[in-house]
């Protein structure tokens, strides 16, 4: 399962169906809620989506590829209620999202992302703060104003995810003061990163449809899941992906001695070559970062991660079991999907 | 009735009662709330809001007037509620007022409020940014884990309350760029920055009770009209308050050539001494300040400000004709005091 997961030839062409079409209900409904903010705001989150250029000319393009919104639509049908009930929360979770990017590009100090200048690169800290503020309230109002007799539950799963995503990002703030990091806490850092607004999307729609406590709880667990899987493949393609398919420079997370997963595995796990990566983690010599991308795999980081991805992707899939089928091949599809990226 | 509100002799002992009794009724469910954070933005949160040192040891203090907490606690009584209807609401806004003042230290550079450092200056900006956002998640789950039947409206008036502090705060940034602000534009951005949650407090008790429209709506004028009072007090404070009182810098708002409330009267309104005054903002000389300050006066800055606050309590008092008498009184008394702080 790994190597097929993993294998180029295979994911090239495996953009799920459901992407574009739950990208396709979406994007009206976000658009209508960015309408509402004020004109700085308005005008920045438009950039950062990916719909206009910097002076506000509308741009073509995807926008990205919408695996919240999708895992959001198809939430909702998951629950037996049509795809209009999911909407509200994916434009939620979809907010959430670019709020988290935004603020988190600034804190991290990132100039690009997606091969564009970022919000605070171009509109300085204070803009990026701000827009990112916006984006956050903008998302509750998109579930408060649903209509929906769930919308308490729904906005309440916003807020704690949203604190889940930020307990996440201080722990990935303070591992880049220590050297002692452990696997445990690192994956207790991609859970809160990744795993939260994955296992929300993949929870709202049914929130908002009034599912019961079992049918959500298990498009949660799927959600939380698949979220450890895509940072699972994400810490690969940092160090080992294509700079033309990822959009980052190469060896790119070596580059910023970011203690991911791999890395992690490999200081803790990965005897003898584990050391020697450690120590050079330690300084701050980058003369050879393929010697130290091959130094990850031979303490055996990328085996261990890409193992984990596949796992996390079957322990997605078990929970599944209830789902009727039509979401559940939508979902299964979006995890492989997720977890199938070209490394 | 201008010179008693601004008669020092008269304010000084004229803190009202209810604000001293809703703090002690709010405090306990503030920091309950304040608990569930993640570690990094609970011991944030406890310094910001007075309660620890840097440290993270408890420090006895009374963390503030908690004007909002008051007015929504009030606001409940208004309704015919008890105050523990407001009481989810008095956490909510206390939680957005100060993560607003968490991001905003941030971004316009401030390393002290209160006589204490600030958070970014402590800790840097990243957990500025988190505990910020983490406290404006957490303002939401206040409101709609309140259990009350309107959680939802007022969920929905948290998250419209939070765009105008933006919408507000990105006024504030552009004119810092601007030398030709006209005052209605100050206006509006005092209405954002200040009136806003001020008018949001003043209502969400009587939201959370189910009040119908017209006492909602009189309550949010009301407290609409004292935040743009407080704003131009506070302004009229920025350059002739006492630092000993103020606990700012004398001169601040000039020293920081600030285009607050006066000064944009000064320059818009003020004759001659405007255009000298519009002269100096242009450049970067700050050897006279006591001069500058003459020249506000002079132009009509100082007078105009106190005018207008005396007529904007006036507003908000009339906007309570339909308030029961005893929540009318606290309500009254909130706005004088607010009125009537120190020059």
């Amino acid at each position: 399962m790994t190597a097929n997961l993993f294998s180029a030839e295979k994911t090239r062409s495996a953009v799920p169906p459901v992407l574009g079409s739950a990208r396709d209900v979406v994007r009206p409904a976000l658009r209508a809620a960015v309408d509402r903010l004020d004109d700085a705001s308005r005008a920045i989150s438009a950039y950062h989506l990916g719909w206009t250029d910097p002076n506000g000319v509308p741009v073509r393009g995807n926008g990205g590829k919408a695996v919240r919104s999708a895992l959001a639509v198809v939430s909702a049908q998951a629950a037996g209620a049509p795809v209009e009930v999911g909407v509200p929360g994916a434009v939620a979770v979809e907010l959430v999202h670019n709020f988290s990017l935004v603020h988190d590009d600034l804190m991290d100090g990132d100039t690009e992302r997606r091969h564009r200048p970022t919000v605070w690169a171009l509109w300085g800290s204070a803009s990026a703060i701000l827009t990112g503020d916006a984006m956050l309230a903008l998302a509750q109002e998109a579930v408060l104003d649903s209509g929906s007799p769930h919308a308490v539950a729904a906005g309440r799963l916003i807020a704690q995810t949203t604190r889940r995503l930020i307990h996440g990002q201080f722990l990935d703030v303070a591992f880049e003061q220590r050297d002692d990091v452990a696997l445990a806490e690192c994956v207790t850092m991609a859970a809160g990163k990744t795993g939260a607004l994955l296992s929300a999307s993949a929870a709202i729609g049914a929130v908002l449809a009034g599912a019961p406590a079992e049918v959500v709880g298990a498009l949660a667990v799927f959600g939380e899941e698949i979220g450890l899987a895509f940072q699972l493949v994400d810490d690969v393609l940092g160090i080992w992906g294509d700079p033309a398919v990822t959009g980052k420079s190469v060896y790119s997370d070596l580059r910023a001695r970011k203690k991911s997963l791999p890395i992690t595995y490999a200081t803790t796990h990965g005897g003898a070559a584990g050391r020697r990566l450690a120590e050079w983690l330690a300084g701050d010599d980058d003369t050879d970062l393929a010697r130290i991308a091959a130094l990850v795999d031979d303490a055996g980081g990328r085996e261990w991660a890409t193992g984990e991805a596949a796992r996390h992707v079957a322990a997605a899939e078990q929970a599944l079991a209830a789902i009727p089928p039509g979401p559940r091949d939508d979902l299964v599809a979006i995890a492989r999907f997720i977890a199938g990226r070209e490394a």
